[in-house]
């Protein structure tokens, strides 16, 4: 039986990513997928644990390849999920988790049906704006475009199989969690 | 928010009062609807607590009057869901927790589309004959025929939500509580 596909998504500022690192702290058997971008390195990031970074050319040259299963361009920067690793390990049985936005979300849930998209909801507008502005590492004109981006986003929600408000992190944690249990369960389940 | 309706159901010998008895013991939040019937108590079992035990007139004359959510005659008696304490529970935004045979929770489903059926699998056709002549309630023609049903109600788990093995009570009623956890966050859901 091939391995669950769960994508954890939502607007920038949802908290995507401490809440994919519990839980991958909790689900230690989790693929995780690691992204490619061509957008430079934050403080701290280490490159092919939390990003692939490539450079334009080469982004292109995989677009151009067919090696993504999502990608899109953000913000000027490309930002993609390689697709022969998520395959590989989804035949092996092993459950994977990509940590996408939006856009690529919906790719890969028409690519992949059985694809499990859960939704972050950030528990207000103004907690988000407060999240994205602490992140401290935009300017006022990125955060503004990243805040009208979040709430055009809100609208994707309709589209997704789950939506779980990140309003305490242990609690968003166990509800993917508990997706997970419950999805194997499903009648149908991959057939 | 209406509450959740969930359906635990599967053939005789599946173990479903076991699990229901383990999850209301987990759960004590979920409202347990008390099933009528016409056949009589067997021992141990308590009127209004196990069963609503009605005659088979008065049984008919509450079919006539729609008072029942699904309803069945099995191996000579009837077997009911009382309609109105379960639509004002969940009314209250109570989960409401069914325990009935598969021709029951086929009826539920299709009277209420959100209805969330759970199929409590057993573990073997073997460990059911073992469980269902152990119960040491039913002749041997009686057994012959539970079985016989038993088999023929496993091609009903196509028009279920969720399969649970109950090869582990423990384990069972977890998979079962992430399915209400999970169900929670389900997009669109009560809409």
């Amino acid at each position: 039986m091939p391995g669950l596909l769960l994508v954890v998504s939502g607007p920038s500022g949802a908290g995507k990513g401490t809440v994919c690192n519990l839980l991958r702290a909790r689900e230690p058997q989790i693929w995780y997928s690691i992204s490619a971008t061509t957008r430079p390195p934050r403080r701290g990031e280490v490159a092919g644990r939390d990003y692939l970074f490539v450079s334009a050319e080469e982004f292109e040259d995989l677009i151009a390849r067919g090696a993504f299963l999502e990608w899109a361009r953000v913000y000027g920067h490309y930002y993609g999920t390689p697709r022969a690793p998520v395959e590989a390990a989804l035949q092996e049985g092993k459950d994977v988790l990509l940590e996408i936005d939006t856009q690529g979300a919906l790719q890969v849930k028409n690519k992949y049906p059985a694809a499990i998209l859960v939704f972050l909801l950030p528990p207000s507008l103004s907690e988000l704006q407060a999240r994205i502005t602490r992140r401290g590492t935009d300017t006022e004109e990125a955060i503004r475009a990243r805040l009208e981006a979040a709430s055009a986003e809100l609208a994707h929600i309709y589209a997704y199989d789950y939506a779980v408000m990140n309003d305490d992190v242990e609690e968003a944690v166990r509800k993917i969690q508990a997706i997970m249990v419950a999805e194997k369960c499903r009648v149908g389940k991959g057939g």
